[in-house]
């Protein structure tokens, strides 16, 4: 049985934080066997980039505790752009959320859990790492903008995500058989 | 292929709101071909009940924006009466959760998100129906506590549980094979 | 002494069920001797509308979960185009929000608690009304989209923060007087 | 004019880490001119305690991503012990949360937005200090549990807390008088 499962890890960076998790998201994803990543700026996100994965992970800044504006305007996209509402065509599908920000509790939970909604509106399943609700770096409290623990949180919700999302698409085909 | 799966229905009700929607989220994860549902009030919940399940769905009264003290204290004993944390033997399990409460903005949705925290904070995947964050009813907005649309949203949660916990349940026999 | 108390009610509206609802909480703001009330969309906002006001209320529609783009836009202008952070000119100012949304447990919660979020990041106070995070209406899921019980929400929620708005004002100028 | 305020500082903890918090806001809040701070256990604290206090702080550990348990039923006994709801007697009094808890994202956020959501609930106006949503200690991912940075940052909150709640006082002595 084919065991590939497409992962897309999606993006918002002004000033590279938010980029650098993101890669280290990509390279968690890609130590799972069979897994085939793509990694994008949300900017150049297109649909067929989501309906393609079987796994998505987007990553966002915090500012003033919630996601960039810009990533919930990606959001907005799936409806207004892409039309996934009401007919949910990333239903099933598994996602995760990371971000970056500035201050110890400034915002980072609220932001994610702001972008799992929007996920868990399209009838997605989510999952989170070592913290509850997603990985994240607090940029402004310590000398490096994104740390060793934080990549390594990082890279472990990525090959969680595959691993999951692997599982969930290997699943529903036994399921289709039936 | 066994094509059984096994939920959890559990939840904590003083005025029968929660019970009732408890119910028909179990019966809409039993409409699942192969569904064995255990419905349980959360006092009664052994750490057996939860590691058997492959779906858990909970369900709490809102009182005053958040979860019961009571639904809160069972989440709390899954550490330190069950011992879960760090081992996290619930990892990869589906949850879901419910809640009922008085009013129409009245902290169903912080409830439910703190729900959904615990269940991350396990490692274990978690969905929701026709709202964003879980299956909820307004009971004190209207002459009857729990509506019809408000069922129908509880069922809809209970099978889409079931359906998604038998995929995954399925998905990681496969991989276990392989 | 002087006994004013300016109120800022700005919102954003793409089909006038937010806009609705922002005349509601003017009205309910005006219902306060003193209050001078100015209502705006966000998009007409300028910084000294902000500096000018004690209390302030935001509104938007709820998309997928959490505050409208347009809205989350307006809250990083007040750093990126007014250059409100880190001085914190807006610091304890009295603050409330309310939205539109068209489900009943569809994020308008969510939305509101990342639009106080931003709020307290400037050091303002917050308030709510008979829910506990803000005002809302639930758009979809009854014939007309605005009801008269959100209307009074409404207007509860602007009495309540020019009230609160005019007490605090005066409390400063006694404190400034010592 | 007799400028006194009365501060509460409630907390609950374990091992010593909220205490240490809650210890650091009551030092912050006594730094306020004619500030009367008083510190509790929540275990301790009656009605009467928070009928007296014009400003009101709540501590909790973090656990799974929520308020401890305990905490939550306190926030209950405002209800079923004390009969706060529906007469709200604690409306317009100021409130602020702080919290201590292991990780970096680990629910610090979402424990003091329930936290906050409660006080809001009973017509409370809530305020933050360096954080959005309140003051924090992240007790496991550094050699000392709380920090001088956390310790400041609550010492910074209770100081707010003790200034916003005196000129709350003597604002509506004013507006009693006209």
């Amino acid at each position: 049985m084919n065991d590939h499962v497409h992962i897309l890890v999606a993006y918002y960076s002004r000033r590279g934080s938010t980029q650098r998790m993101a890669e280290e998201v990509a390279v968690g994803a890609r130590s799972v066997a069979g897994a085939e990543v793509v990694l994008k700026r949300i900017e150049e996100v297109q649909a067929q980039d989501l309906l393609d994965a079987d796994g998505i992970a987007i990553g966002s800044p915090v500012y003033f505790g919630t996601m960039a504006a810009a990533v919930k305007a990606f959001f907005e996209d799936w409806q207004f752009r892409f039309d996934f509402y009401p007919s949910r065509p990333l239903r099933d599908k598994v996602g995760a959320v990371f971000v970056t920000g500035g201050q110890s509790a400034g915002g980072r939970e609220l932001a994610m859990i702001g972008m799992l909604a929007a996920m868990l509106h399209q009838w997605m399943l989510v999952l989170s790492g070592e913290s509850p609700i997603g990985a994240s770096a607090a940029t402004e409290i310590k000398p490096i903008a994104v740390d060793q623990t934080e990549l390594a949180e990082a890279h472990a919700l990525g090959r969680r995500l595959a691993d999951v999302a692997k599982a969930m698409r290997q699943g529903r085909k036994i399921m289709a058989m039936q």
